[in-house]
């Protein structure tokens, strides 16, 4: 698989992820272990609310879509979260759905401070099978340069 | 413990968790699943990178503050994240640290759409045992009213 420098981006560029199916299971485990609300952990809990149904914790939807876009961009070093903006979760995840991310280049420059890499503003889309979109993001990040 | 309703806050009130150490197998564990990046798997890697040695996920940072915030502030039915601004890492999570957040209540109003809840709007911040920012957050919740 191609490794990724930060030469290898410009503005408008696009990227869509491999599918990743969340599991019940994982979704009561992820909560259990970070967001131990009753709403992710016990179905009959979860029926009663206004989702009708268990659902994931909107940290588990980020940390999948990390998982998703790391594999997808496959930086050669790796990719250095300076910061998250507008992190919004517009519809729930539920056992089952199968995730994928929709990558887009926003802003590309070079390091300041770093004159070995560049810095990289994204936005990041999650959507689930039938297209309904679970998160959106704004991210950006610091990625190694090929030339240095 | 006590169970808190949207009317028991007001702006400017703060809350303080408890600690949390962060084992090395966790940060790898965590990153194998959801940020494999070698950075943070991989201890000799990590040694020659600008971090000088292995360190957790933003995103495990960002799930360990969940924890913590909702074991804190104990809702009587749970908070539903509605959406988080400015997240930001200015310092990076090591094995063995041991976090801790506080939370400031920015605001409080009732939802129009939904009567039975009111909106918080908060500022998470989480520090190390040397009293250090590892993560500051803004997020809006919707939490339940006693009175409905």
């Amino acid at each position: 698989m191609k490794e990724r420098y930060f030469e290898d981006l410009k503005i408008g560029d696009t990227f869509k992820s491999q599918a990743y199916q969340v599991g019940e299971d994982q979704i009561v485990s992820f909560a259990r272990e970070f967001d131990p609300q009753p709403f992710h952990l016990d179905r009959a809990v979860a029926d009663k609310t206004m989702f009708g149904g268990l659902f994931a914790s909107g940290w588990h939807t980020a940390a999948i879509t990390m998982r998703l876009f790391v594999q997808t961009l496959n930086f050669a070093e790796g990719a250095i979260g300076l910061g998250v903006d507008e992190l919004r979760w517009p519809n729930a995840v539920r056992p089952d759905d199968v995730l994928q991310v929709e990558t887009e280049i926003l802003d590309v420059r070079e390091s300041r401070s770093k004159p070995t890499h560049g810095i990289i503003r994204i936005r990041n889309v999650t959507t689930n099978q039938r297209g309904e979109i679970v998160q959106t993001m704004f991210a950006s990040a610091l990625v190694s340069r090929r030339t240095k």
